[in-house]
């Protein structure tokens, strides 16, 4: 099985699907093709959060602000998966989820296309991996154990145990405002202050009436502040990257 | 073979189909992830119009305002086909369409996560009925046929020998303003008011200019309001939920 | 394998899946199906761009303004590869990239459904030949080579050695602005006028800083003119259609 996650929109993903289909018959699983553009972070919170459900599989990863530069090309290998993706960050926040992630370099020729490494060196590096094995990857030529790669930690929150101090890490789709605080923040609570206003805590969104705002505990384990049918950023006021005050 | 339709958007069906694939080895087609969101009626009428199209299958939807309250985890069965989702009406229409259901509550542990059943209730359940075969999915355990259940109609149009008061049901992504108005009202007819206004009766978008409205049967067989190359709702001022008199 | 495009948003594409899967158990690849509406030009391009990257399949694509009126229904076979879809010249300049294309007319019904061909033409055509095989789709009942066909040629460039005037083709969905001019025009220049004034050519996008404009040799093998994590149709000025004037 091979997922694909990218910020590449259409019709480009698919060119990707074809080299894959080429190099193997693996299943392919698409993640997501509309990750921000170029937006590194928010990839590796979502791929965290949602490959982690996924049986083994190769993950390929193309989400590459330096495509064509000299950064490298990598995969992670972690318990029984493997990532594929630029040396950017991106694929080690889910790895480190996955199991004890080694890191290995892969060697491209500079030849190569150098604005489409999704086409040109990540699936067919990904498809070489699933035909060969996860357990083997070393053994393919122009693979080697990485002598230094791009780590990516999400901002740490600060509890204790009143308060909270943390940062909205995401804003889904429907505009739940995602933090990084642990959501046995709320535990026992009906009620806690964000950044000074009393807000309901709730098991899930339809405890409040439409259109109220309410704190709840996401699907990702996090804080989530949120509206019944309606988005959580635009009520509270707040984006990606904002700093979130909590109080019990 | 089990399909899905969400109002997700992106990546939370990825993390569905890596439960799916946990738990099967079916084949996974996506119908739509894009739903309006919370629009029980919408899908309902889109899933009616889709679902039939397809082989015997397990169709998992998820758009579910409720979810996270009391509301019942279901499934349908009708015909060679299996529905899974919340109680809320969706899964009726099209089950309609292709058998005669029988409705079936699934337990759920009230300590699952109560914000992604799609993920955490929903997509388990479908893989287990996939295993076990919807023709022994009341062997499953938690399954019991129940006792109560949402159900959905759509409103029926009143329609005389010449004149037919019905309702848009919903705008497709082309702009076509699909009304519950059976097709067979405009059989040979050349023109018919619509609101009062003259309207030109055709075959298909092509059959007038560019830019020109018409009214067809569109290919769900109700009449439709379009226009050629353009937007039927923008042209003939109508939306969702309007209703609509037609003259011939 | 079967790949499908189209410009059908969702959730239509769906029933053309359903369909396919009635008549066989093909694998099915999404290429894209936000082609833009009733563009033929745009999508033969992005067609021609990614098609070839795929093993030998059947091609189903439904771009189809004329959908309902007399325009025929086509098979385009070119190598191992078939293209399914209206004649409209959208099959015939991926098909000239993978071989020597033979053109045959598909009968239809003029009693199926006038406003959905993908669902009620060509899919059900698109899996009767990954049955019967590439190979043999002329024994197909109601195929037979067609007398004449609908062709499309994008603009030729006009290039020498020290000028190209061209046209824009595409803009991505990252904004990069793809003219008709072939890459080899940047061979050895560090720079160039864009329509007079002087651009830096780059081999990627991260070779300047973030939002500032480049020149550089698309994915395709042309001559993009692009913005380093921003729009270069914005930044230029320009969009799909306008000539472009390259000096070096």
């Amino acid at each position: 099985m091979i997922t694909l996650s990218s910020d590449f929109g259409t019709p480009y993903p698919a060119a990707m699907k074809g080299v894959l289909l080429q190099h193997s018959d693996a299943r392919l699983v698409d993640v997501a093709h509309d990750f921000p553009r170029q937006d590194v972070r928010t990839t590796a919170f979502w791929l965290r959060e949602v490959l982690p459900y996924f049986p083994p599989a190769i993950h390929l990863v193309v989400v590459d602000p330096g495509v064509g530069t000299d950064r490298a090309a990598i995969v992670v290998r972690a318990g029984d998966h493997a990532f594929v993706g630029p040396d950017n960050g991106v694929l080690l926040p889910v790895a480190r989820e996955l199991g004890d992630p080694e890191i290995f370099e892969i060697e491209y020729e500079s030849t190569d296309s150098a604005t489409f490494h999704g086409r040109d060196v990540f699936a067919p590096a990904a498809g070489r991996i699933h035909e060969i094995g996860v357990d083997s990857l070393e053994n393919l030529p122009g693979t080697a154990p990485a002598d230094e790669f791009h780590d990516l930690q999400f901002p740490e929150p600060t509890v204790s145990e009143s308060k909270a101090a943390g940062e909205i890490l995401v804003v889904d789709d429907f505009g739940n405002a995602i933090t990084n605080v642990p959501g046995d923040f709320l535990d026992d609570v009906n009620e806690i202050e964000v950044d000074g206003a009393p807000s309901s805590v709730e098991p899930s969104y339809a405890h409040v009436e439409v259109g109220q705002r309410l704190v709840t505990v996401g699907s990702h384990g996090n804080v989530e502040l949120a509206v019944n049918r309606g988005r959580g950023n635009e009520a509270f006021g707040i984006t990606v990257g904002d700093e979130i005050r909590l109080e019990r």
